[in-house]
C-alpha cells in the first residue's frame, strides 16, 4: 500500500482537477465559462473534457441558445464519488505523508 | 488569471507530489525509504527525483553505509517555498473554485 495509491490518474492533471473542482460546486457549466475560469485553449479543454467523459465522470449536454450551439458539462454521480476519494487522498498525502 | 495558474507543472504528478510531501516533513529520506512509501519502481522514482533535482527543488547526498552506497534526498529552501505555493493553489482550487 503506497501513499499515492488512492490518487486517481485521471484527475492527476491540473486542468482535469480544475474541471472537476468547478463541476463539483456548479450544477452545470458551459464550455466557454470553463475555458474562461481555467484560462486554457479550446483544444486543451476539449481533450481533457473528452477524457473525463469517456470515464463517465462527466456528461455533456448539447443545446441551442437561439441559433448558437451550446455545450454544457455536468458531473455524474460516479464522477462526484471518484473525485471525493481523489481529494481525500490528495489531502491525506499533503497533510500527513509520513 | 486562471484558477490553475499557480499550480506548478513540476509538481503536477502524483509521484512528484508524494516525494515533495514526504521531504517537507522529513529532514532527509533515502531512496529505498521513498520507494517503499510511494510503492513505485526504481526507474520511476529515479526519473522523478532527477526532474526535481534539475529544478533545484531537492538536493541529493551520496554517502556509504559500510561498503554500501546510500543516496539521500533533502528539500531545498527554494523547493519548500515553491511547494508551499503549489499546495496553497491546490487547496484553493479544491475548496472554492468558483
Amino acid at each position: 500500500m503506497g501513499l499515492i495509491d488512492n490518487i486517481n490518474k485521471l484527475f492527476d492533471h491540473r486542468i482535469r482537477l480544475g474541471i472537476m473542482s468547478i463541476l463539483m460546486v456548479n450544477e452545470e457549466v458551459d464550455f466557454n465559462r470553463l475555458k474562461e475560469l481555467l484560462d486554457v485553449t479550446d483544444g486543451n479543454l476539449a481533450s481533457h473534457t473528452k477524457t473525463l467523459e469517456n470515464a463517465e465522470y462527466i456528461k455533456i449536454e448539447k443545446s441551442f441558445i437561439g441559433k448558437k450551439p451550446n455545450t454544457k458539462y455536468i458531473i455524474t454521480r460516479v464522477g462526484r464519488k471518484a473525485f471525493k476519494k481523489h481529494i481525500d487522498a490528495l489531502e491525506h498525502l499533503i497533510r500527513n505523508p509520513e
